[in-house]
């Protein structure tokens, strides 16, 4: 099956030098990043959550960039067809295989050759604004409304009927969902706003999807995603989300919930940033409460008790979250507005280089990591942030399954006490069926050493 | 508690005559219509069924209409809290308000001096174009797209899922839905098709609710409805249906979904109605294959086999529903473009008369109706109609339970066969819970005399 | 040559009722009203003042409306060749045409048969407002921003590229300009404001032309009018004059400039009207000096040094003009703020039923009129503008010709005096060309008898 | 006086790393560049065609951009005060100003870098695209419909009337105007069509002018430009124009507009071009069909009768040009379509290298034109395009001027019979008071060794 895509928007629009670096080509790595981001995209809806399994499924899919009178088109070669209605794509899809063209060529294109040196936390910074702007999810003149959610891609279904509570809860109060944009805790909110949305005919809810291409495949944006950026690496994104957000809600969630709590709240620790006003809610059904509660153990345990001054747990009251939220946009306006920051992009928010430089979770890597706690909060804070990101990676990422397959489990080792704690609360998500979809069986993609 | 409403739209800008016309005055019977109307506007979302349990909950409800210098505002006292977050009114709700007030003032003031006299059927069907007209759901210049969709409100959780499936469908496909805007199969349908037109990025999608007084409290219109129009008694509201849409699916219901049943094929089934394209799809889950044996058989034994050519019965096939639907969306149009009928308002429907003049189901209307076989077909399907109006009003409107409380049950006569098989038909729908929201027990409002 | 015409906006939607009001005949006189102010239309930018002209010049063309699938059309049958561009009917004209349908069907179907009993203030205005907003030039929710400019249709080049500089001047200040929307002093302001407004990039810049079915042939719409209305009678029209706007700006004409000043200093000056902010500002180049000199005397010596409270004269001084209007509408808003009336239609502006009442300007009723200086100086005012507005008749309109060439002029009596000023202000208006378009010579249509 | 600029559309944001380069500091060139555009800006409409007049009249003039809560704004010290209205700057100045900060932005941060090693033509190409694209002015999927109109900056009340008229007939055709947005032969067009556009409700008129930093100063963009692009230089400026539009129309104008004639004709006798359909209209009222008998008669003597092949002479009927212009559109369309070029840029137009590298018009450069007709034709006319682009230079750009202050006028040296040829098409530039604005005395900057 061929079929050929009309372009929306500005990607009608691209140079013979642009179309050239997307040129079908095996060895081309723009051209198979494109491709495998393309194939996530038209995989939306699907309950899987393995990379590798939906890429070995459609290993006959192929995408080209063809010119045309009217601009350029996309040419699709055997495109999964749960993508079609009736012979047509579906539009919302289309919209995000332009996305993904838009943030692949702007990368590439335009910033990658000036990045290629040694890293600057500045750069950094300024690249992750540049593809967020380009892909004109930053708006100016507009007050601060935007609520991240972070939690599980598999949560039971009492915990998800919860995320869309909250969600038409916050949406009833005309706030923008913003997720990493795949199933569970990140479709949750979004279809909940939606409806919050309809009934205060709010006609431009925003349902942001930030996610990157290691992560994409596995979590696919779901149906209600209206804007979706790809960022390059797992840091650009989560930096993304720190700086773009006016407040976070963290739902229950596995390895990758962990990494994006120890990610914020080693940022939150810095000294700089003591003044900075965002909000953070952990928030599920009452069926949660011990989830929370161990949550909360392991960073009192491990951040000691300063960093929970950073979050406040809220158990079953949906309304009570999106009021709090609510209330602490005005907090954040008035703190932006007196420091001069804008309220798109969270500028004077300080993240330690730590935080910023890409992390290869390689076995070497996971194995070097620097675990005890006799080092700085915020640099402990990074390294376990490394340690879940790195789990995340065995456990769903293409590469990463395949260098599990390969070389057995990832090897951890560090202070005993400290190893313990982390070892427990994997075994609690292990034990709650959130590392992988349900129907599935788990195999740790790890091993710690004590 | 006090609140002020500003208007929405045009509804700013009234006369002073046409203020006065809704002051606050207890003998005013616009005044009720208006409050009433609007105290069931404001508990959308509310889990009764009984008109009069509302009216009676909320006596101290008020509502005026006040002059400003930046056009009318609505004045609220103590209204129903729900309808509010954090002190402001939901905006849906705002609009329904408003809706209300246009149609009563348009019925009111433009429209019911000229329609006093005797009837006339060209100018009920002028009134019922009027209204829609003014209300704005007539689109000049747009193809057909919608859907009419009628069942009960009162079923259950797989009929519900299966209703709104069926919307996803059809609104991933771009069709607009129009309902009577209560619960159960009013909503489910809505809530697929906004699913569907998201994943669609169709950002104009239609979900009309038609109503009238007499059921607006009883079915408040849910909150996905974006277009309200309320017609002035059942009568209009069926020709409004039937006029405005391009094709009907009927899910499962109860004696409301009946009448609506027998209205359409009355007029289908008229010989000047014999080329008119308008699809008609019963459809429901598996579970629900019974219960369309059984609407079937009684068709095929009151209006004979000939009736069955008008509709198709499909059982769990949700997307064969919504692709048929679309398909024959072409059929309309070219029929229409054939005789020169406009698409937004189906002119050469013949409706007979006796479709058209309002039938008040009192005690001794249902006791005088014709029940038996031996009439036309058209004029039977009209008076089995009646019946089944008369049995929805006795069950949920207020003038019909305070009526059968009262004077109890109806009594309807006719002849035998035909008679049973009515009984049989309401006995099924009792059975199944049909008649009344679950959790309350159904007496009979009426008593078959064979 | 026959052309078929698509409708716009919600004119594609008629009902047979109206439709068939519209039908050809020779006999009906909506339809030839219909017809005569359609062809006005078609002649916008014609140079000729004179209806009848260009009535007899198009005695062919007819105007029909014919029903269709996707709405109504219009067919016209040798329609003037100069409002086609390769054979496509100027949209602007195209708008205009159904603006005229709207207003006639709307005043001819909905409020005639209401209207047609005694004379009711009340009524009237309910009628203008009525018209006004069905014709949707009320908008609610929007500050004051309208600026009525009066003047002759027939002015030099110095004074119309001294109205077009006010225009501009206004238009940089996002003034909207509401005219008679003929040529001259009609417009200038226009195309103005329209450059005024490309500077300041107002997109929704609104020239609003207020006609009559009497005048609309002599001064057919320039073709920068965006909103056309057509009014039943020139009270009406005055009327909605001076309801609609929040300012006026009187720039050189002749008689009907005359009668509309008149009218507003009439107006201004009655005792409930005494705290109304309404600024008149009667402007022009510095070479039209004299010709406000004289009138300022002529209302000083008729109406009194009172009146001249209500108008400053400003000559030379386009910017300071605009600048004295935008100030004042500061003031307006906080009148009608402060006692609750609309920005968008002056209610509570006390207009007394004599300027209210159609007056026919007949040689019977021209000779009735009142005129001596013994009574109320507003009813004087309103005797007077009934002499100017005779004259225009006269003068300009399709009736007013014919009865001149069948009766000779006009004859008026009154006091000595009065009657002197009267004629001295008269022959200076013919001395100035004011009468009628450059190049034709003017033939008094009234004689003064003292 | 300081006055602060908010910003409009996607310039609110910026990156620190972006607001760095345009810090004030005496010795930046960006900043120098930014600073004199903006300075044109705000002098658009002013009446005087001397850059360096303009920037010694405000040498205190200051622009700054500074960084806030809601985005970035600008500073503006000492700007001219005709940019005011009641303290306000006007919003076309506003929009204009964020366009050069757009641009410069975009040329200095995102393609100098890449651009500044060897000359490669496929990427200055790829340059003027990317440009364009990122000011938004190229529309993918909507048809050819822009009008190159060029012709001089001074130009008589005669032809600048028939300019309008053009203007007038193209708007009412609904093409859209390009043009190099100074006063006369650029303003006119814009103004004619801005009242066709007006006529046919034409709302979103396109009124582009491309400029260059030293010429905008001379001719600042007149007051109807809504879209405003600054190339960098006027090679780029050029190929901008010609891969831009889809019809040229050539008005009476001096040594620019021969430099305009000579760089298209250039091209288009290129024999890869031999099937471009690009319609080029010279048209002038009756008096000038002098001028254009001595422009054809240079043409003919210089580039041969071959080069008559490529357009056309129409005298006097705006309409004619206009209905020619509105056909070719459909030949555009075809020939594109046909080859799959875009609408919106012409991608497949061979522009030799010859036409691209900048030529920076010295004494020196000046002296080595080899001016000769023993040459290919197009090298030829690129050569004599030369010629008069340096002589503009000398006439109105700062550089320009000041050179020649310094070191006299420019010395021409070529073959006898064609330098004559020059000179006697200059010298009727000179004779006609085409080389600067009334009321000024020309001054030679060149002279003509033979």
């Amino acid at each position: 099956m061929i079929s050929h895509i009309s372009p929306v928007g500005s990607m009608a629009l691209l140079s013979q030098l642009e179309v050239n670096q997307l040129k079908y080509s095996a060895s081309c790595e723009t051209y198979q990043l494109f491709r495998q981001c393309s194939l996530a995209v038209l995989k939306s809806g699907s309950h899987t959550d393995s990379s590798k399994e939906i890429l070995e499924k459609h290993k006959d899919f192929e995408i080209n960039v063809l010119h045309q009178e009217r601009g350029v088109i996309l040419e699709l070669l055997n495109p999964p067809e749960d993508a079609y209605i009736d012979g047509s794509l579906i539009r919302g899809m289309q919209d995000h295989l332009f996305s993904v063209l838009r943030d692949l060529l702007y990368v590439n294109t335009q910033l990658q050759p000036a990045a290629s040196s040694v890293f600057n936390s500045e750069q950094a910074t300024s690249l992750v604004f540049s593809i967020l702007r380009n892909a004109n999810v930053l708006k100016a003149g507009v007050g601060p409304s935007v609520v991240v959610c972070w939690g599980g891609h598999s949560i039971n279904d009492i915990e998800f009927a919860y995320t869309r509570e909250v969600g038409n809860q916050l949406g009833l109060r005309e706030l923008n969902i913003c997720t990493g944009c795949g199933p569970g805790a990140m479709e949750g909110p979004m279809k909940g706003a939606a409806v919050g949305h309809a009934k205060q005919r709010v006609s431009n809810g925003r349902y942001i999807g930030l996610t990157e291409p290691g992560i994409i495949a596995a979590e696919p944006p779901n149906p209600i995603v209206n804007e979706l950026v790809i960022l390059p690496d797992i840091e650009k994104r989560l930096e993304a989300f720190v700086r773009f957000t006016h407040s976070i809600v963290i739902f229950p969630g596995g390895p990758g919930t962990a990494e994006e709590l120890l990610y914020i709240l080693g940022i939150m620790m810095h000294p700089e940033n003591k003044r900075q006003p965002l909000p953070i809610v952990l928030t599920g059904p009452a069926s949660s409460a011990d989830y929370f509660k161990a949550i909360d153990e392991f960073i009192v345990n491990t951040l000691g008790t300063e960093a929970q001054e950073h979050y406040q747990i809220i158990i079953d009251d949906a309304p009570l979250v999106a009021k709090l939220i609510k209330k602490s946009m005005h907090r954040v306006k008035e703190y932006r507005k007196a420091i001069g920051d804008a309220y798109s992009f969270n500028w004077t928010l300080k993240i330690a280089e730590d935080f910023q430089v890409p992390f290869i979770p390689n076995h070497e890597n996971m194995a070097d990591l620097v675990l005890h706690r006799d080092q700085p909060k915020e640099q402990l804070a990074s390294n376990l942030r490394r340690v879940f990101s790195g789990i995340v990676g065995g456990n769903v990422k293409d590469d990463g399954i395949k260098s599990i397959e390969e070389n057995g489990p990832f090897l951890l080792t560090g202070e005993k006490d400290l190893m313990l704690r982390v070892d427990k609360l994997l075994k609690s998500f292990i034990g709650q069926g959130r590392m992988k979809l349900p129907g599935s069986v788990y195999t740790p993609c790890y091993k710690i050493k004590t």
